[in-house]
C-alpha cells in the first residue's frame, strides 16, 4: 500500500478564498483516498464552507489560524510578525513533518519567505527557486527561477538546473528533459558575466541533459524542457509572457469586431478559437513549485479556482510519493564535498 | 532653406540585399529633395540595380566596398579585419563627417561594434545603446538598451533614460515622454542590485519624466514611453515579444482551422484580423537607432524591404535636422563635471 500523504492548504489566500479553496480541497480528497488535507485559517469560516459538502471526515482536518497575510504587506515583516497567520501556521506543519506539502494562493512574497525560513532548505541547497510551468507550442516548459533570488550566483543556477530536471522528469514525466540557459545569443562567446560563469559548470554536469543557450524567442516554441535563469530575468519572462498574450488577444478581439463581416466570422470561429487559446493560458498550469525545501511548497495563482487548488494538491502527492526531496539530496551534494571531488577530477585528467 | 542631409546605406546587408535596399534608397531620395544617399557595396552590382530606376543623379552616390560582413562572423574580428566591407566603409563616412547617418540591415553585431569604434561616441556618453521601438496596445514604446552593453552600470542606465527621452520627444514627437525602469515589482524595495542603485539616480534627474518601476506585464500595455533596462534584459524582452506573438498567432491559426464552422468564420474575419495584427508586428517599426554616437546609426531588421529601408533613412533625416547629437551633448555632461556637481550638492544639503 502507498504511504498516506498530508497536504496543508492555506484556506485564506487568493482572490477566491475561502470558498474555492475549500471546494478544491474537498474535491482532492474525494479523488485521492490516501490523501489527508489540513485546511488552515479561520476555523468558523472554513467549517461553514465545509458544511455544504459530503466527504470522508477522516481525510480532512481544520487547524485554526487567526491572522491573514495580505498581498500589500511586506513579506519578511509579515511572516515575522503574524505568527498566527494561515501561511505561517501551515508552513510550520510542513517543518514539523505533520504535512508533506503546502499549497497557497495567497501572497507570493510571504509564501517564498516562509518557504526559505519556516519550511527550510534541504542541506546543501543554496537557494530555493520558484519554478512555474509556462505554455509552449509543444506543451509546456519549466521556468526556473522566477522567485525571490535576484542577483543569483553561478552555483545557484547549476542547482536550479538539477532540481528543475528532477522535477520535470519525476513529477511531469518528461524523460531525460533538455536543459538550457537563457542567453542573448546561441554563440559560445555571448552572454553576461553570470551566464559566462555558469556555462562551463552546466556543461560539466553529467546528471542533466544540458543543450546550451536558449534565446528568449525560442522559449515559446518549446526550445527546452527546463529553462534556467536568475530570478530577475525569470520574472521578466513570466510577466511578459502574460502581458504580450493579453495585449495580442485584445488585438485579435478588436480585429474580429472591426467589421460586420468579421463579426459574423468571429461568431462562427469563437468556440474553436477559445479551445486552442486555452492551451496557451499561463494560469492553467496549476501552481508553481518552490524547490529545494524540506517538503513541497506550491504557490498557486492568485485567481485560482477549485480545480487549480486540486491540481496543486495533486502535485504535492506526486512529490511526496516520488520522494523528490530525497532525489534532490542525492544530486545536490554538500558544496565542500563537490570541491574535493573537483580537485580529484583535475588530478586525474 | 533646410540643410541637406547625407545618409550612407549598406547596400549589401540583410536578407533582401541588394535589390530592396537599392529600391528603398531610390524611393527615399524621390520623396526627400534635400537628401543625398551614398550606397556602399559592390559597385557593379549596385549600378545594375540602379539602372532600372529613374531618380535625380545628384542625390545618389555609389562608393565601392569589396567585402561583406556576414551574420556568422564574430563582429569584433570582422570589423577589424574587413576594412573594405560595406559596414566599415560606410561607418567611416559618418566618422569623417561625409554622412550624417548610416543605415544597415546587415550583421547587428558588426553594426554595433562599428558604431562604438568607427563612428564613435559623443564625449561624455559612456555606452551607446540600441533602442528599438516595440508595439503596445497604445501605439509603441522605446526599449533602451537591447544592444551589446550587457552588465551595464547604473550611470549607463541614467544616460539611456536621457537619450531615450530626447529621441522619443524629438524624433517621434511624444511630448514629455514617460520613462520607467524594468523591475520585478512596483514596490520601492523590489529589484536587483542594479535597479536599486539606478532608482535614486533616475529620481534625481530633473530633465526626464521618470515614473518609477515597470513590471514586464505592463510593457505591452504601453505602461511607459521609454522603457529602460540593461541589454541582457532588453534582449530577452525584445525576443520574447516576437516569440510569444508568433506562438500565439500559430495557436490562433490552429484554432481558426480546427473545425468546418471555424474555417468559414476565418474566411470572413481574415482581412480585418490581418489589419489589426499588423499594428502589433514588431518588424514594422523601421530600424532601431543606436544612440549616443557622433551621427545616427540605424540597424534595420534583417528582413527589411524597400519600405523599411526608406523609413530608416527618414529617421536619419529627422535626427540630423533636430540636431539630436547636440541635444544629447547638452544633457549628458562630462562625468567628471557631474561628480564635482554631486559633491557641491551634498555640501548644500
Amino acid at each position: 500500500m502507498q504511504k498516506n500523504v498530508t497536504v496543508a492548504v492555506d484556506a485564506m489566500g487568493g482572490d477566491n478564498a475561502p470558498a474555492e479553496i475549500v471546494k478544491g480541497a474537498v474535491e482532492a480528497i474525494n479523488e485521492h483516498k490516501d490523501l489527508k488535507v489540513i485546511l488552515v485559517g479561520d476555523e468558523s469560516v472554513i467549517n461553514r464552507e465545509l458544511a455544504s459538502y459530503s466527504y470522508n471526515k477522516d481525510q480532512m482536518e481544520v487547524i485554526h489560524a487567526s491572522e491573514v497575510i495580505t498581498n500589500n504587506e511586506h513579506p519578511v515583516a509579515a511572516v515575522r510578525s503574524k505568527k498566527d497567520s494561515s501561511i505561517v501556521v501551515a508552513q510550520r506543519l510542513v517543518r514539523e513533518g505533520k504535512a508533506d506539502g503546502f499549497v497557497s494562493a495567497g501572497s507570493t512574497g510571504a509564501v517564498l519567505v516562509g518557504g526559505q525560513f519556516i519550511v527550510g532548505r534541504i542541506k546543501g541547497v543554496e537557494r530555493a527557486p520558484l519554478a512555474p510551468l509556462i505554455p509552449t507550442t509543444k506543451g509546456f516548459s519549466l521556468l526556473i527561477d522566477c522567485g525571490a533570488n535576484v542577483d543569483a550566483r553561478a552555483s545557484h543556477l547549476v542547482q536550479f538546473a538539477k532540481m528543475g530536471s528532477i522535477y520535470m522528469e519525476n513529477i511531469l514525466g518528461r524523460k531525460n528533459p533538455t536543459v538550457a540557459i537563457v542567453n542573448v545569443g546561441a554563440e559560445e562567446e555571448k552572454g553576461n558575466q553570470l551566464v559566462k560563469e555558469t556555462m562551463p559548470l552546466l556543461k560539466a554536469c553529467d546528471d542533466i541533459n544540458f543543450i546550451g543557450s536558449i534565446e528568449a524567442r525560442e522559449i515559446p516554441n518549446g526550445g527546452a524542457d527546463v529553462i534556467v535563469c536568475e530570478a530577475f530575468t525569470g520574472n521578466v519572462i513570466l510577466k511578459l509572457y502574460e502581458g504580450v498574450a493579453m495585449a495580442l488577444l485584445k488585438k485579435v478581439k478588436q480585429g474580429l469586431m472591426s467589421t460586420f463581416r468579421s463579426k459574423i466570422g468571429a461568431l462562427l470561429a469563437k468556440s474553436a478559437l477559445k479551445k486552442t487559446l486555452k492551451e496557451f493560458d499561463i494560469s492553467r498550469y496549476g501552481g508553481a513549485p518552490m524547490l529545494g525545501l524540506n517538503g513541497l511548497v506550491v504557490k498557486s495563482h492568485g485567481s485560482s479556482d477549485a480545480t487549480a487548488i486540486k491540481t496543486s494538491i495533486a502535485q504535492c502527492i506526486t512529490f511526496a510519493r516520488q520522494d523528490i526531496p530525497g532525489k534532490i539530496r542525492e544530486h545536490i551534494k554538500d558544496p565542500k564535498a563537490d570541491e574535493v571531488e573537483g580537485k580529484a577530477h583535475k588530478k586525474e585528467s
